[in-house]
């Protein structure tokens, strides 16, 4: 291959509140040599092909780190997601023309070059479709495995109640919990996504949280014996009524919130019931991915068993085309969406 | 002995918001027969001889449960604290008259008749001043040493902040991180209590929340490398400041949040910034000391070697007299204090 021609997304200027608009997030076409002389040693050229969505990227648009200590993206550069690349160009003995990768800093681009050194080869003989390895495979799925998983401490019978429950993580979260043996309840924004999850998702109980919004009174309906676990990923008033409803010893592991996001910190819903962790001894405990990565080959074995013995089927929300990305993006703040929002670059 | 009027505390009225007053807590005589045929079996009468004052007491006096999860006081009922008293009758085994007893279900009264399951002998012989008994010894140290030694994960050179420091419990829990190799700061309310923490706690340095209420430059400047461990007896906006200058994985145990006590949670300062949590993967736990108490044997040893060693020092600010109880109660709120507030029942 020699030059092509590569529509990238930028950032032109940083998101103080609300949501990106095309005045913030831009696309352009950028010269990409791919000629083998031009690619860096220990480096390939990929095509891209598929890119993960994922609310954390609002948090690196602000230009200022409001919570999840992630660099912020550089203005006028391209921005970086998770993605799945086809090599077309290689000057890395461990890749060839033709493997497909993940690639965790894939720019929201048509194609790149990318240092050989973050990638990871996905197994296409294992005959599972390419964006699970962006869903229940990829982030979605560990963050949902390492917080129910690792630090949930589950039991048969733990009562495990979730926010954001139709969205790519919050969907695999409560069929791990399922999976576990727990009774599980979830909160999404509509009623079609609550009719999902009762009747897709296995969920045994689920809520939209547009229409029964005394919070507090829809979860003690629930949970008439209290909260064990909450899979937190959304922040303010939903935390509050769950410190409201859990039990002696209950856990939170924080991941996310994305009821956080579009706002700078002094201007969010403040939680005012902390002083129930006191008397519940509630432990709650924020993580990241990148402090667990050695447990990922755990996760992806135990995970890719599910996916084969059809226990955990990946639900995305395709997007098509590389254009897509600014409504794509938005499209996970306004409770439109079930499942994992993906964008497929070719349709 | 035959009947003794005895003055008692009581609660005449929930107390809603702010601080108690005499239209709440009363003080009535009443006479109590402490003659042999008068105390059950496995009961003991005693003279209460000091009366430890702790902050917890107003979660209980507001007639609904906004966080400890501790049963509320009945209106028209004694109210009770943690005391010392002085066997002067007995009908257990274990008890003779003269022993002095902790009883944690102490009445703010001058007599009692309590049952003997809960009393805990004090070895006077041991030479410690009784008061400590309700203050290193007691409830205050241990809840220091729980917060500190086994939710705390200090390490030497860890960076422990600690608010209310020179209150009963922050005083203990600062000596103990400082033997343990910290370097240790602490939060109080006034210009004089900075120099104590300072020239005799041992702190390494302090500030006066009422002079610097611009609490994260305070903390920022005070916590260059940022703060391992918070031992948290605060809330609200310390709370929202420490989460600004937290280090990766820090650790901050709840035991209690006295700037919370005196408002019903919905109309409590919110913690706005939870999501500092998890960028920087927090553990805020909460705990209470019913838990723990399979380790109260350890605390007893670990804190008797350091008292007799001269290593931690008691600071009490005793009020005189059963008829103090509303004055030092209400003088926690003001930071007037310094050490731990006890009553002397007869001084």
């Amino acid at each position: 291959m020699a030059v092509v021609e590569s529509k990238e997304w930028y950032l032109s200027a940083y998101v103080s509140d609300g949501l990106p608009t095309s005045d913030h997030l831009k696309l352009r076409s950028v010269n990409l040599s791919l000629a083998a002389d031009s690619i860096p040693d220990q480096h390939v050229a990929l095509e891209i092909l598929w890119i993960s969505v994922d609310p954390y990227l609002r948090s690196i648009m602000s230009g200022h780190d409001d919570g999840l200590c992630i660099p912020q993206f550089q203005l006028n550069q391209a921005i970086t997601a998770f993605g799945i690349g086809r090599v077309v160009g290689t000057k890395d003995n461990n890749f060839a023309e033709g493997d497909v990768v993940v690639n965790p800093l894939s720019p929201i681009a048509e194609y790149c070059v990318a240092s050989a050194a973050f990638l990871r080869k996905i197994d296409t003989s294992a005959g599972i479709p390419l964006p699970d390895y962006l869903n229940s495979l990829g982030l979605s799925g560990f963050t949902a495995w390492v917080g129910i998983e690792v630090l949930g401490n589950l039991k048969p019978g733990s009562n495990v109640f979730i926010s954001a429950a139709a969205g790519g993580v919050g969907m695999v979260a409560g069929k791990l919990a399922k999976l576990k043996g727990c009774r599980v309840v979830g909160s999404t924004g509509s009623d079609e996504k609550v009719k999902l999850l009762k009747d897709e998702f296995g969920y045994d109980d689920a809520f939209n949280y547009h229409t029964e919004t005394d919070f507090d009174a829809a979860l003690s309906k629930r949970f008439p014996d209290g909260i064990d676990i909450y899979f937190e990923n959304v922040g303010g008033k939903m935390l509050e009524a769950v410190l409201n409803n859990v039990n002696k010893g209950a856990r939170i592991p924080l991941c996310g919130m994305i009821s956080q996001y579009n706002q700078r910190w002094t201007e969010r819903e403040g939680v005012r019931n902390l002083l129930n962790m006191v008397g519940k001894e509630v432990r709650m405990e924020g993580f990241m991915l990148g402090s667990y990565m050695n447990r990922f080959g755990d996760f992806m074995k135990e995970m890719e068993g599910y996916i084969k013995e059809g226990k955990i089927i990946s639900k995305h929300r395709i997007y098509n085309g590389i254009e897509s990305f600014l409504e794509s993006f938005n499209s996970m703040f306004s409770s439109s969406n079930v499942g994992k929002v993906i964008i497929q670059v070719r349709p």
